[in-house]
């Protein structure tokens, strides 16, 4: 059967996240639903990435396998046409052959997570990040992000319902900087444990509030113990950013 | 009376604008409200700008004269604490001279424009930006634009109820450029027209999409005629970024 790659944007305000729930609504069933009414077949996609409630994507990427030849510009389209007003939207549609798996054949998965660093709430970005009103030092937070790169036991960053089998992860990119009233922090790894980055990036505001050290930061993850991670980052600062293959 | 400067941001969306109507949520009201819970002051505040409905800001500023002396810090915080959960907040409060206007003290108001120039919908930016699905060719509107910038009459871009003595202003900047999936286009003068900003973007878009050349940008200002004004750019991706005194 034809296999169609789709890049997913979506706003996860409203949204359990990215699995199917029986009772709330979810990113996934709202994609079912317009393949769905588009095809008249019921797919069960799988995501490169399962977002938690209220995290956001602007690459997510999941395959569907079609019965017949589709325009990959008429699926993106109609599919767009039919999940409206909801805020999830194709970015891509392309025919890929039978050995891309979206979840499987990923080879490095990006995020970025945005912290709001000003007294003011967030207005114009409510929901769409971190507001913390402390003056938060990037340059320190940059330094200690260095200080955990490569392949660990990321179990003091991983969270006690994770059902990954191990907590051997290699993190790639774990980068902080300030754009003005904002701290950009950016992470890339083949995979990431479920809540790694927001774990990562809670520590990481107590390193640029001054309340930890880089040292603090590299001996919670070397404690290998999840109650050394003392904060967690909202998910509302959160975007699956892209996926490569 | 202590008079203090108010810079503020909002998501006009919920918004019927910046000024007080009497059946539906204004800007000027959830600032007024604040102000009479916080001090027992009934105020009437004056913006640089009145922004319409749907039209956010992020450096808004109005003035409030308040019988005692109040810490600018407890004005800002005290009026973003009563303004919650409301898409408004004060980003800045400074103590001023009773010489200071917000409206008449200012000497320059600066907006950006933000279209979404792409297939998919606008999701995480709903109601933030202008969508428009042909794709635009910014170099050619920013050579438009180029083309009307000084002191004009400017009656082809002002609204048939636009309240000001003259249709003469003088236009500063006015400056279309691609960001990505973005064109942005920036706009500043003394002061504009009501709806002189969306009016000029609604034609420099048709420049972009080829239906205009530049001449037809600068003959539309030439005819001094509302008429002549094919297109008006929606409310939702205009932004008053800065006001200068």
């Amino acid at each position: 059967m034809p296999r169609f790659k789709l890049t997913i944007e979506y706003d996860g305000t409203p949204y359990s996240g990215w699995q199917r729930q029986k009772t709330q609504p979810s990113v996934q069933q709202t994609l079912e639903d317009a393949i769905f009414r588009m095809t008249g077949e019921t797919l069960t996609l799988q995501a490169a990435g399962r977002t938690d409630a209220g995290v956001h994507a602007l690459g997510q990427v999941a395959h569907i396998d079609l019965t017949r030849e589709w325009d990959p510009f008429q699926v993106r389209e109609g599919l767009n046409h039919l999940m409206r007003p909801n805020p999830v939207g194709i970015i891509a549609a392309e025919r890929v052959d039978e050995t891309f798996e979206a979840r499987f054949s990923a080879t490095a998965r990006h995020y970025e997570y945005r912290i709001l660093n000003r007294r003011t709430p967030a207005i114009l970005e409510r929901n769409h990040v971190w507001h913390v009103h402390k003056p938060l030092n990037a340059e320190i937070m940059d330094q200690a992000a260095q200080l955990i790169l490569g392949h660990h036991d990321f179990t003091t960053f991983r969270s006690s319902e994770c059902q990954s089998k191990s907590p051997m992860k290699t993190l790639d990119v774990l980068h902080a900087r300030r754009e003005d009233d904002h701290i950009v922090i950016n992470a890339s790894a083949r995979s990431f444990l479920h809540h790694q980055v927001r774990s990562m990036v809670g520590c990481l505001k107590l390193v640029g509030e001054g309340k930890w050290t880089p040292a603090d930061f590299r001996a919670a993850l070397d404690a290998r113990d999840r109650s050394a991670c003392r904060a967690m980052a909202p998910s509302a600062g959160l975007y699956l950013t892209q996926v490569d293959y």
